[in-house]
């Protein structure tokens, strides 16, 4: 039986409390929020728990032997090490903290004190995005051409973090997952549009070794919720629509086709290049909840030992480009290279 | 009666020449294409029309008052200026002209001989944007902060002009019309996919002096037909979704509360501000074909001596637009500030 | 702080009790259910509550104010009278009973001990079905000429009940609440396509004095949930999508303008009745949960010896209409006049 | 050279005109219309046809080969007669006739005189239909259940006929091709709601031998324009949605298992039967227009000397079905049995 204390219990930290209550070989003892309504109602939910304003004290907490911290990001670093320091193993919301380098620092105090790291970067634990990568990984979507991302909604505002770090930080999680290659290079723009609030509109642009192209659009200021992936490759495409009830992932066999360009010339005219226009198929997907798998990972990678699939080091390289994005876009879109010996390293 | 010459019975002109065949006081005289198979569809359709290969002899034509040029991007220039000098209005495809130096050479030449030069920029006349016109102009929207556009499609592979000559011109048009002020400087960021071919995926971020900021995305390698614009305001949001059948356009009554601002601590935590979700609206559009309407007003124009809604200026300003993002996707989102003396001028 | 005892932990029954156990003056002290998981899974979301598999031995605990019922239809009867019997206040699941003497047993076994007797018809308390209530009360749709309602899914096969009892019971409580007058007759036709399993699909028209018609369409095996109702009026059309993440209710200011029809003759052909197509207006809803509200009203409703909006009238009218309409799918289609003495009673 | 005559130039005239005036093998020669305008109209888009009021004089033209008849239903009994008197093949608009008497005259008077007579029951020949046809026909939605139409819109009201002759007639020509039975009854219900107007909502039930029902819900004055179909087979299910702009047919890998009714014991309550929810396959098809494959077709049994799809029978049927569905109507659902006998004959 693995001892749970979560620390944060605002938005998202009731589904982390609910998850690993209702597994069998964990047991949440403590929950830990600095506003007491928050107390009061996990206390109401879950009558035997441990309830305390001080994270501290339930880092400290004998019985608990791994910490989730569900708590606002500029907070992450912070009670993450001081979880690892107690030699617990951690569970952190996305992004893992603010900075690369606090990323490392975490990293490298898990790996010293063999403890598991984790950052519950969702997504990749769905159905939708474990078949995508499936797909992608038999090789059926061909050589990748471009991966396009649109998340908005009128969403809340952060006021630690832009709209890159809020947002963007699921479309880089799931492309870390699912694209066979690292991005080398960034362009963002963006904007605010409230004083002394971070920017809640941002584009970016990652640039690939490849002619991979991706983009992610993210805005806290949309009428409507949209939450669509566009994948475009040299055999396949495909829709990831996160907002369909049911068919969340289409693959669309349509493409070009480029054979007849050996009879180009200077007559032939827009028509060297064909299109192919094939089925569209909508794979049944796993519709487990992915909370639930992602608790259940973390649980398994405690007691076997084992890494996590959305590790310190998949955190780190997440907030690596978050930073570099963040900076492309106070220079209206100038390019930066992503330091690529941190993350070999 | 308006005698009409049209050259290019590819893709549009058929129905440039279907909508001035139906026009009252115009009558379609002259269609001129390369391609013989073309030149019989349009004879079989339009049994009296003359029919020629030669642009040349149809603009020379006397009876022909008005040329309208349906051709390839790189022979705008050429066919329109000849067709000025030869003393004949000109009605000329989107965009004007491969350069913006062309572009105001077309328009001096127009200016000097009192002829109409008119760009169709279709969408302009469309109910649903003179629709949004309205609104904004009336102040519904109230200061507007993005104007977001996607337009995708698996499209037919221009090779003369990238993806943005193509498909953002659309929306460049658009902007132009709907936007109060001009945009300062673009970031633009694209990839090919084919060997030889131009850019055939495209984002591209527009700044304004104001916190204003527009992005457009085109592709020509996308699995479905995307046609989706996004418009903020502190007032009102707009959702303009063209694949629509009806209600193509979606007003919102939903933004960002900020006056409890005021209550701003350190204490106070991501509270202040707040989200009103109001009612929406579609108003009822109307639909007649917007070709129609901009025929319509490019005779009117002729008539009456007067200049078109979309003419030459609004043509230059595209395409300097176009020319600075495409300078701006080759050095990778690099930020080209627009030269606003020529257009000032 | 009023007293409540659950019977039945099944699909339902988890929400009634989610619901009454965060009202501030209710405590939900027992649940019954006769599989043990259930109860099991009962007692570790709520550890303090009494478990037990005999309902009888729930119905006389003297703490229990109030019984909710939420256990296949064929039992509604016998728990109902029972716990009515006890003295205890009743909510239970729709339908209310399977015939309706049944059901005016039951109403006249409440009103003789002046106990609440409620059925969950929970659509009613939805901020859609208010939000059309306002709208019809208003007169806002004029005369009414049909409502028409889809309710398929691939869903729960009911053994007991066929898919009118599972289905359109919703319809009929919806229609029930929201249409000024009662139906007079019903024709249903339907088919069974599993050996010994209840009619599986139905479609049911309601007749009534005025020429509104009203049609319900029920389907267990269909490959999507569709959940969609239109009515039409002389004044304005709604539509109310229930799957729709937000505008789940769309007004329609359109219709048909018969003035012209004073010109009628012999030749004038088609063209007498005009079609007003106007805007489309989607109304704010109140998101509230439906069975959050559904609780409340009953709460409410026993401390204030209130009738509930959905009382045990409401449910026995309905009961009459499920009644009816199996006769006539049995007859295929035989027009049923329904019996008003009865509710007139 | 197939000389074709077209009478009646109003809302489908012209498509068939332009379609047949496209051909290779046949020459519209003449038009009739009673309105003088639509015959400018048509002079105006087609220079050299000959134009007339009098549809007996086109009939009489010694050089029309084939008659066209797109007039209102109550006129197309006798043009079609005095058609086939004439010595003319005949492609008649739906429905053939206003009573299968008149459709059995029509059939037996071409049969004697081996001319074509064709209905043009155009979905016959979409890609959609000829897709589910395919699927049908080869077995892979097994058993047939139900099929399911909704054909709704704000439509043109006829003052001919109800609106099952002007929308159900679609849905019935459908299910005539796919369907491998024929209907034995029919069960229908419906409203006027305008004084001396027909039927404009009607419910249409058919029943089979087998336990397959057909249901057909049509209205004009619906708020939106539906056309939905479901089929659910025991194997597959399929949706056919005419509205959408791709994927009009959905193939849904869905249905339940009923293996484990084996195990069925009182004890064991609803889970003897089980779902299964598999992929959903969107197959490309032949976007074609419909009425160009059905004019082609038309022309290829004047050459051959073959029997239509859609010949005189079908549409016999069809009128067979209408006749006895408003009958029905009339009589609020009363179950009308198929004399199948003359259908038989």
């Amino acid at each position: 039986m693995i001892g749970i204390g979560v620390i944060g219990f605002g938005y998202w930290g009731p589904n982390l409390v609910r998850n690993f209550h209702e597994m069998m070989d964990s047991r949440v003892l403590a929950v830990s929020d600095q506003r007491m309504d928050r107390l009061a109602l996990a206390a109401s939910r879950y009558p035997g728990i441990g309830i305390m304003q001080n994270p501290s004290e339930l880092i400290r907490s004998p019985a608990v032997d791994a910490v989730v911290i569900a708590t606002p990001v500029s907070t992450h670093f912070q009670l993450a090490m001081e979880a690892l320091r107690a030699g617990k193993h951690v569970l952190v919301e996305k992004p893992l903290a603010m900075t690369s380098e606090q990323s490392w620092q975490l990293i490298e105090e898990a790996e010293r004190r063999h403890l598991v790291l984790m950052v519950d970067h969702t997504f990749v634990y769905t159905g939708s995005v474990r078949k995508m990568k499936e797909l992608i990984d038999a090789g059926e979507v061909g050589d990748l051409y471009y991966y396009d991302s649109v998340r908005v909604n009128l969403g809340l505002f952060q006021h630690d973090v832009n709209v890159l770090w809020d947002l963007a930080v699921h479309d880089l999680s799931i492309m870390d997952h699912l694209l066979p290659t690292r991005p080398r290079a960034v362009s963002a723009t963006g904007m605010r549009h409230f004083t002394q609030e971070p920017e809640n509109i941002a584009y970016l642009t990652l640039f690939y070794d490849s002619s991979l192209i991706a983009h992610i659009h993210v805005n806290w200021l949309a009428p409507v919720k949209v939450r669509r992936t566009l994948i475009g490759g040299s055999q396949k495409m495909i829709i990831y629509d996160d907002v369909e009830p049911s068919e969340k992932v289409k693959v669309y066999d349509r493409g070009v086709t480029t054979e007849s360009q050996q009879a180009h010339s200077e007559v032939v005219y827009k028509m060297q290049m064909g299109y192919r226009a094939g089925d569209m198929w909508a794979p049944q997907l796993d519709l487990s909840e992915a909370l639930k798998t992602g608790a259940r990972h973390f649980l398994d990678c405690i007691a076997r030992c084992e890494v996590p699939v959305t590790n310190g080091e998949v955190g780190a390289r997440i907030v690596q480009v978050l930073e570099a994005a963040s900076r492309s876009m106070r220079d209206r879109g100038r390019l930066i290279e992503l330091d690529t010996l941190k993350v070999a390293a």
